[in-house]
């Protein structure tokens, strides 16, 4: 229910449009839009064509920046005129990979409603979110001619595989994404009727650890005690990256980390609630450094997260290998001060003096790492957001932090001179990057509906 | 080439048929008999019907005992007469899996020739030395009508997984496989031109170890630093399996190993070139324990090979994700007086006892486990393989150890009651259970041309 006069007319518009609004949701998210798997090329070229296609059709100055990979859709209406303030939206249109495929419930490109929730891969993140405000603002542009502010979109293909296309473009098109305000349409809420802002993300460096044995797999029987398993030696490299406390246990880690002051946290929500928790994700809440809380850990503190393994057979049955590989995933998330180069550095000579002689061992520092994120509370886009929200759910806005990363928000602000607002309708248990990613057709609803009232808000 | 005289008609015989055996060892090879694998069943039962079709139209009688996955091929002939001994020759017809597939240079289920050698999945374990034992005396028995002494054969196709079906078969089929000599043909040589029998194997037990953390794949953004990363569970649990001195630190795992005994090593041939085996498989000879030499790791010393590690996404590109599983393969080479089911229960135990609270770890032990075995050097049959060795090869026989394990012969030769040869001419140069196994053709003629000759210096 939309209870405030002043977002009723947008309402009205959501609802007159609903069918077809859903048909260009789904045609979306059938695009196979999987950054990091270079066989999916083709699907996001597709898909970025049609965003230009749905863009400029809707009045809209529409350009494809190419980049090394996937092109990035740069839309913008400038009509409100230069006395009108120009507001960037940031979305992106690509994916996560989606294995383990056998564990959907409905296939992850084929998007399935069930119970008022959209079913796919991308549903949420980042493709709903990006929907409903290109649906809301193209409804808008299309039905009355106009926009209350000057608006540029900024839709990327590379977000779930380091944004290195965009933020090798931040130099050349300066001028272009230049704007008063951003919208980073990327974040959610602490749970569906509860409005709040982010006002910060964790930076990201993430790593391949390889390790290579002999140059063949061999026969763990006749091999066996005789060579050096990269298995063995994967794992005891990985092993000792964290202590017993959950401690990341790498020199100068920690270093840069700033303490929490009592100032910065009491303008926080740090509600975190175990049970509620450990009942949504069958699992304990006991991950982080023992030192601190599970909020603490997931807002205030880096992490590292080991976020994938694999060496030798482990499928069903059994194979007596000695495989002549094994390789490790890693990922630390940063808190302010850490730099997402130096950190990663950090790790990989911390490996490299660690590693056993039996075996090589590398690390590759992945590009496209992103610094953490701090915004202001007091910023005139923020405080938008604030009195859309509270509209919106007649309630007032809380203020949080996000453990997860968007690299490229901190250099895009930097680019653009805007005041920066984290925003967005995701929850937490909307399995983002997991089996059965889905979104709330509700919450798309609100997003469509929110969307123009905070450019009504920005309008000089 | 052949010098011996002794040896000239099987030689013969194998230049007369080559096109022939040749033809049919391909396609005994293109059968895709991997075990471990439930999709691959008929392919098991094709290949077992193959057999018998070759065996029975060569002389033999023929059974196929149905166990609970994949057939035993039985086939026998006794028309030497009681006064003769009969020689059971156990082989499987099983083979691993292929993968990783991409690193093989030819199908291999599709027998290739490069250089003399074939190169195949199972080319030499075990369909090449099998091939060799059934072709030559098929020939035999359909060129003369008889062999020297009685012969049984018994072929298994769980050898790759567990021989759980010949296991559960000993009691009931004792006499149709009782028999005075047993020659266990899926060993090898030191070197090609170097005659050895192999007077014992290590025993083994193999175990799956399941960690379970949330419900579902988590984003390491929002829920890194709460929840406990079952790649961490994994990894912590494994790399405590050992110490920095390679010795395995489960109590109690080394309490039944014997010591050894200066007589016992001085029958053995315990050469190993560690410049060579290094240059050979491109890494070094230091994963065994600190205190043993490397040989005497591979065939004195038990091991634990962490054989498989898998949970998330270590693909190309990245993936940040908290797997909801992460799966680890742990096997364990046993020798004289360790028992498979106890040192798999110490093992399970003990990784209990250390699992961290924030994960589910659970050990499974899988079935047929096998006992390590020592044979007699002095035994009639072992003095019969090393003679005719002698005659091939033109010189003396060595004694070597395999630290490969072949579960069931223990029991097979307990049950048949008789004294057991472990013999074949594998090379460890074959990439057994590895990508682009092979086994070369002046192998497969050797073998055809011992095996009669083995069965004449046994003839009473």
């Amino acid at each position: 229910m939309i209870n405030s006069s002043l977002l009723r007319p947008y309402h009205d518009l959501f609802v007159e449009s609903r069918e077809k609004i859903l048909a260009d949701f789904f045609t979306f998210l059938r695009f196979q839009t999987i950054s990091s798997e270079s066989a999916f090329q083709p699907e996001l070229q597709k898909c970025a064509h049609w965003l230009h296609e749905y863009l400029s059709s809707s009045g809209f100055n529409v350009e494809l920046w190419e980049t090394g990979s996937h092109p990035i859709v740069f839309a913008e209406w400038l009509g409100a005129g230069p006395e009108q303030p120009t507001v960037l939206i940031y979305n992106h249109y690509d994916v996560q990979p989606v294995d383990p495929l056998p564990l959907w419930q409905s296939p992850p490109f084929e998007p399935t409603v069930r119970n008022g929730q959209v079913y796919a891969r991308g549903a949420q993140d980042n493709k709903g979110q990006c929907f409903y405000v290109i649906s809301s603002l193209a409804s808008q542009l299309k039905t009355t001619g106009k926009l209350p502010v000057n608006v540029k979109l900024c839709i990327e293909g590379e977000e779930e595989c380091g944004s290195a296309g965009l933020s090798a473009l931040l130099g050349p098109k300066q001028d272009r994404l230049r704007a008063d305000h951003l919208l980073i349409v990327d974040l959610g809420l602490p749970g569906p009727e509860t409005p709040a802002i982010c006002l910060g993300t964790r930076g990201i460096v993430v790593m391949t650890v390889d390790v290579q044995g002999a140059a063949v797999d061999l026969h763990s029987g006749s091999h066996g005690g005789v060579v050096y398993n990269p298995n063995h030696a994967l794992i005891e490299v990985l092993a000792k990256l964290r202590d017993g406390h959950g401690r990341i246990t790498i020199p100068g880690f920690y270093d840069q980390v700033e303490d929490f002051n009592v100032k910065d946290l009491s303008r926080l929500h740090l509600h975190f609630d175990v049970e509620r928790y450990e009942q949504k994700f069958g699992t304990k809440a006991v991950g982080g450094e023992r030192s601190f809380t599970p909020i603490q850990s997931a807002w205030l503190r880096p992490t590292l997260e080991i976020n994938g393994i694999s060496g030798g057979y482990a499928g069903n049955g059994f194979k007596t290998v000695i495989p002549a590989q094994a390789c490790g995933k890693i990922s630390c998330r940063l808190v302010p001060n850490q730099e997402p180069e130096k950190i990663g550095n950090l790790v990989a000579d911390y490996i490299s003096s660690i590693a056993p002689k039996g075996c090589s061992v590398s690390v590759r520092i992945h590009p496209g790492g992103g610094k953490p994120l701090r915004t202001r509370m007091d910023s005139q886009v923020v405080q938008a957001v604030s009195q859309a929200y509270q509209e919106l759910f007649q309630k007032p806005c809380e203020y949080t932090l996000e453990g997860a990363s968007i690299p490229i928000v901190a250099e895009l602000a930097r680019t653009c001179k805007a005041e920066v607002v984290l925003m967005g309708f995701a929850l937490d248990s909307d399995n983002m990057h997991a089996p059965n990613e889905h979104f709330g057709l509700d919450r798309l609803e609100k997003g469509f509906v929110v969307m123009p009232r905070i450019l009504d808000i920005l309008r000089a």
